[in-house]
């Protein structure tokens, strides 16, 4: 047992620490759905006052003396009380850890970074962003120093994003993702077969798509009782609170595809935040584990189910009912064939549900280099460039295309690009065990049931809080360690019989 | 000079508070115009947090060092310094008077007896509701005591809502009003015309009307830059911070008036918040100085102008070519006469721009009775039924339609009431010395030109934050005190043109 005072004194400043990190994220949401623009100076005063507040509280040293009197009591490793301090201990350490100092400098260039980026990129001018990116690569370094205790760098930034996850774990699953993935991409592009990609680019009414996004959302069970969806520049998914999930997304009158599977991405990230348990609300064991677990929500309900042939047996007259003018010369088979086009292309955000990894591991792959092995930022532009010729077979015309087009290194966001491929690999890992476990999940999405997979994933993945590591909890769920198989096995099944390879 | 050290220290303090209430602001805001039902408990804990956290910055000890240090430092007592200290000094005194059991049995009964209220109102059922309703009036009493200094126990109460008035002044002007209003009313009452009001009650698509109305917004000044229009229950304006003012109605397709004349009140509001200074934003300087005072731009800006002949001129023919199909049959004059229906009706919110002020001087006067009379709670509805009858000619037949229909006392309000007639009386007055020095208005409203009178009020009113209190702001502007005689020759003449008297 934990000393119940000390425990729930610590328990108390903990969720109110949360609760006035949600008052943020309710500012946050607003900031990028209906704030007027005038109004962004004061929201970024607000936002800053916030953050301060949370930092004094989240480092104040009463938490370190609270942790130390709480400790050692809990018996169970796995009861509430000992997941919650274990992850409060991890966060207090590393919050105070870090010099005052740095975490300010990297505030202040990263903030700065980021508008340095953005006029670099529009400008394809490398040479604009790259002091900045030196900088970044340089504070980033302290900062894993600083978190390391004398282990790898690149693993004290991992883990932020992902607790308990490995370099060399993700080197090794990774590299034989690659090795299947390339050859599977070559044989898509020489198929016989090509989706008519057209059909996609009709005249899709807005107020439409709306009503049949926020039908699919509902189906698939996002509740929009304690939920919304609004429009936004980059789509996001909010959780404030229980009782209080947000999704967005941007529509394109004359493009179905980016609203519509953008929305089932979201409202995956959103069933898990719906699927939290709000008694828990919080603290560490109501809160989602990591971003790969949480993008392994939102990849599968988008790609695993909703780019799956029995979504559309069940969802496409639907569809063809909702836009009769547009979709009626069109058969479920060219339906399905174009909403799952594959082709190598230069921009991550726009790839399709193989090629993605692609673009993640060259990322990985060049952030190993620049924080492990000293690449210089000088060589940044032509290692990318060299890459993603061996990944994808053609050649980058512009660093615009290539290094420059993504905001995570200049924000300061390094360790964090692997989480996406992890999403794809636990969601598949997941979706095999349900399979074994729910029967033919493809029979009952075609019968327009998602509710098996939804309870199964809830009682398996977004009831469990933080209780288990990531990878832990992959075992604990499938039996067996994170692998690449699962997600290879699924997509050469799936692509196979598409293309007819 | 204020000690330099100490005031610069308060001012930051006093600014962050600020800052913190702003937040609130947002999430107020939200939880009115988007928030998923489900989410309102989650809200409430973090509406709690952060009327928690000012109320320990606000009553913070060291504040009242600050201010000992700062005061009587500053000279000339207009100066922004001696401003905020003055205030600062009234709040900091306010809240440290009353003890923290009373401040939590209050806020304990008026949220339960919003509640009762709320029953007991759609029962028709006085009687569930008195016994809380004693309650907070013994309570509203023993917090007038805790800051009455020994003066009236209504005054105490009304300060709050009105710095600087007293109720010995408002008995004489409402008196005033009172009986210039009734034979007005009945006069009307008589009258040989009456508009016909079902011009105002035919199909107004609700896009369309929501597309006028900002049209109208925009064009007497607000600002859709630093704003925005949305739809909620119980309309409201909420200035959240430099560059971000909303405001919010609520559409009726049936009903052309309430939408429409909501939009104008609440831009009104939001004029004044959009007028303030932002250099002293989060101080008094920066403020609005009562809700009297915000009241009159709401009434100026939905009364005065946006029922003048002048207004209509501009807006009539403009509003026919967005109902064209609805209104090519109705002419100005009878559109104009329709918008300034006046006739006795039981409910306060309803109410036309001569009868208000009936109502509100009903509701002042019970007020007086309970809080400087003794009047029992026993006696609350027989009292306002006789004084019903008595103002508005005939008389009411439930307690729903009478002494229950305002949320204002269950939720602790007393002492609110009398700043809606302030308001009025206030925009009249205001108006009248806009007429002499900025000549004729109605001939610039139908011109389509409001500049002139924003730019008045802004530098008379709207910039002065709460450099004077709001009787002095009157005396200031109009170079009288606050009478009764504008409103009262503004209503007289405009009504008599209209219903031929």
């Amino acid at each position: 047992m934990a000393n119940n005072d000390s425990y729930t004194k610590l328990h108390n400043h903990m969720k109110e620490t949360s609760l006035l990190g949600s008052c943020g994220s309710v500012l946050g949401w607003d900031e990028r759905t209906y704030m007027p623009r005038g109004g962004s100076k004061h929201r970024g005063d607000q936002l800053a006052l916030l953050a301060g507040l949370i930092h004094d509280r989240v480092t104040d040293k009463r938490v370190g003396q609270l942790l130390d009197e709480a400790e050692g009591k809990t018996g169970d490793l796995l009861t509430p009380e000992s997941v919650n301090l274990r992850h409060w201990r991890r966060g207090y350490d590393r919050a105070t850890k870090l010099p005052k100092s740095l975490v300010e400098e990297i505030a202040r260039v990263t903030t700065m970074g980021q508008q340095v980026w953005g006029d670099a990129r529009e400008k394809d001018d490398y040479a604009a962003f790259k002091p900045t990116l030196a900088e970044i690569i340089r504070l980033k370094k302290e900062e894993a120093r600083a978190l390391s205790n004398g282990g790898g760098l690149y693993d004290a930034l991992l883990v932020d994003y992902e607790p308990g996850e490995t370099t060399h774990n993700l080197k090794q699953v990774f590299k034989a993702l690659r090795d299947d993935l390339i050859p599977l991409v070559e044989a898509i592009a020489s198929a016989p077969r090509r989706p008519d990609l057209s059909i996609l680019h009709r005249d899709y009414s807005v107020d439409r798509q709306e009503t049949f996004g926020k039908m699919a959302a509902e189906a698939i069970g996002f509740d929009f009782a304690g939920g919304r969806l609004d429009v936004t520049t980059h789509p996001f998914c909010s959780g404030m609170g229980p009782g209080d999930t947000r999704i967005t997304t941007r529509y394109d009158q004359n493009e179905l595809n980016q609203a519509f599977f953008g929305i089932l991405h979201e409202a995956g990230h959103g069933l898990y935040e719906q699927g939290l348990d709000p008694d828990h609300w919080g603290t560490p064991m109501g809160e989602s584990v990591s971003l790969g677990i949480h993008e392994s929500q939102s990849r599968t309900w988008e790609n695993f189910v909703g780019r799956s042939r029995g979504f559309w047996r069940h969802f496409y007259p639907k569809l063809q009912e909702v836009f009769p003018e547009v979709l009626s010369d069109v058969s479920e088979d060219a339906f399905v064939f174009a909403v799952n086009d594959v082709r190598p292309s230069m921009i991550r955000v726009e790839a399709d549900e193989i090629t993605y990894n692609l673009h993640i591991l060259l990322r990985f792959e060049m952030e190993i280099a620049m924080i492990e092995e000293d690449l210089s930022v000088d060589d940044v532009p032509s290692l990318w460039n060299q890459k993603f010729e061996h990944f994808f077979g053609f050649a980058l015309e512009n660093d615009t295309d290539g290094c420059l087009q993504d905001i995570h290194w200049s924000g300061g966001g390094v360790g964090y690009f692997p989480t996406y491929t992890l999403g794809n690999l636990y969601g598949a890992q997941f979706c095999d065990t349900a399979t074994d476990e729910l029967g033919d999940l493809d029979a009952q999405f075609a019968a327009g049931d998602f509710g098996p997979l939804k309870s199964w994933c809830t009682e398996k993945i977004y009831r469990q809080g933080m209780r288990y590591l990531p990878n832990e909890l992959v075992k604990e769920v499938t039996g067996k360690p994170l692998s690449h198989e699962p997600l290879v096995r699924h997509l050469r099944l799936k692509y196979s019989e598409l293309y007819g390879l």
